[in-house]
């Protein structure tokens, strides 16, 4: 048999599950994707309520795998092991690695055989702070940990998206995280606020000047003060209303005014919390990195590099924590 | 005939018609209040489109009056004068006092005979920062001027709500102003974000516990960084999923974390413009104000008062202003 051949053996399956869709990926004996499915089944669109929805979530996305390889174990991490997920899996507190990831997993029959051993969460506890929590970005970290071995000793990681997060690695751990609101408030402004009002839909595509309503929205929130928030997102409307910035564009330049004050914030506050400067990375969805991107060239800091979700190497890497992984070897007995 | 008779002789009618009802005053030949009348029929339900809503609706609530006092003039403030109302009375710049809102105000006809006469609302431009507008505020702060000769000189105006205003007044004029979303992104937050998913209803009255977790999003408020607004809400979701604070007064110290932004914004400002120290005076609805006053009172700054709503003799100086008011004698010709 070709070590080719060998490659291929599937070794393990890995859910990213979270509350709006399902993702399970079939990873070979060296971690590599050999097959990715998606649903929309996430903890919010159950075919069933209780833990027979996620039962037969998990058989309809991956029944046919287990059929073909009964032996194959199935990692899963996000929101499924929320409390509101399949079974519970408590907040770890930080410094964490993704050795306490799998020391702190839990496992639930899948009701097809093998059990499935989900990932915790992550919890942190400052004094004279609010708790922090994180619930599926501690294992697209472990991914991009294994993959950039130069984060590893002290790296900054800002995942964009509906909740952002901001996370600070220390000599392989992950020892501070802060989560941003800002794609969701971006988007109940958008809706359901009178910020919405003015948002015409662009006529054509106006690249520039969407682009230089973006930065100016930056450039404001760069000069904020504290609690000047919900002052600075009125202009939002009044640049409207004055005619000083086109309808059309007006939602770029909340999205730059948001953006920014995130960006002002996670910087003021990773350079406070970083022993030694290291590397600054955007992982998640790409065109939404790419505007985080252009607000960061905008405050003139630099950014080391964009990663796609790291989540199927992370979901193996936190396998082989658990002792899941066999070397190919056993596969071949 | 006796002065008590003469003074109880119409002499006005007001409108404070905005976007979500119509308040009409019948005033007497000092002033005074004879009679208020208020419906649901604000810019957002007329009873039929375009000008005959607002004529319909005038008739409805103020008909009666002018069948009986023909010659009666008609002022109105609010959104009435927008580019949404009635007629666009448009915006104008700081300062202003009321005489300002006079030379600026536009007529338009009522429908039963009488003009309505429709003040403007205010614009703020200065260099370096979006523009701000004001709608309204302006009548009920030549209303608080005229009754408290002890702001005219310099003061600081709070006005709670929805879009809360802080006004700055010098030597009686509105010389500048700050909007604030706080109420409307309260509220979209408890209604249309995550936030909301844990804000359980009290299951009794909890006045301790709400009054702590109010005053603790205050503090938190208080030692917030530039752009830390997005980060620090979702401490409503946290403080409640890791039981650091109960379910029912989540929604307290989301309420303690916005004031407390609005205030450190806005003090920071009015000490920055203010060249004159004066008194601080809370403008609005008695609930709202009073929480406002304990925000005030947990970051140490005094409040001078507390003034209902002055609307109706906001509207009766405009209406002076214009020299629409009759001295008592020309009503007994």
């Amino acid at each position: 048999m070709s070590n080719k051949h060998t490659e291929l053996l599937p070794a393990l399956i890995a859910l990213d599950w979270g509350t709006s869709s399902l993702r399970a990926f079939l990873l070979g004996n060296a971690g590599q994707v050999l097959q990715t499915r998606s649903t929309a089944q996430g903890l919010q669109a159950l075919p069933l309520p209780g833990a027979a929805g996620f039962e037969k979530a998990f058989a309809d996305i991956a029944g046919d795998w287990l059929a073909s390889w009964p032996q194959l174990p199935v990692v899963a991490g996000g929101m499924v092991g929320s409390a509101q997920g399949w079974k519970e899996a408590p907040y770890v507190r930080c410094p964490v690695d993704v050795g306490a990831l799998a020391r702190h997993s839990v496992s639930v029959p899948s009701g097809v055989g093998v059990d499935v051993v989900i990932a915790p969460g992550l919890l942190l506890d400052e004094a004279d702070n609010p708790p922090d929590v994180i619930r599926g970005e501690e294992i697209q970290i472990a991914g991009a940990l294994a993959t950039n071995p130069a984060l590893v000793e002290a790296a900054t990681l800002v995942m964009p998206g509906t909740h952002s997060k901001w996370v600070q690695i220390t000599a392989g751990q992950i020892t501070h995280f802060s989560s941003y609101m800002t794609g969701e408030i971006f988007s109940v402004l958008v809706k359901h606020s009178i910020l919405g009002r003015l948002m015409t839909e662009p006529a054509s595509e106006e690249p520039s000047s969407a682009q230089a309503a973006f930065a100016q929205g930056v450039e404001a929130a760069r000069h904020s003060q504290p609690g000047d928030f919900t002052h600075q997102i009125f202009a939002a409307r009044t640049l409207g209303l004055t005619q000083r910035l086109p309808q059309p564009v007006l939602k770029n330049y909340l999205s730059g005014l948001l953006i920014g004050h995130e960006l002002v914030s996670g910087l003021a506050k990773a350079s406070a919390q970083r022993q030694t400067q290291g590397p600054l990375l955007l992982i998640g969805e790409p065109s939404l990195c790419q505007r985080y991107a252009q607000a960061f060239a905008i405050l003139g800091v630099p950014v080391t590099g964009l990663l796609d979700n790291p989540a199927p190497r992370g979901l193996w890497e936190f396998a082989k924590a658990l002792g899941l992984i066999h070397p190919p070897q056993d596969a071949l007995h």
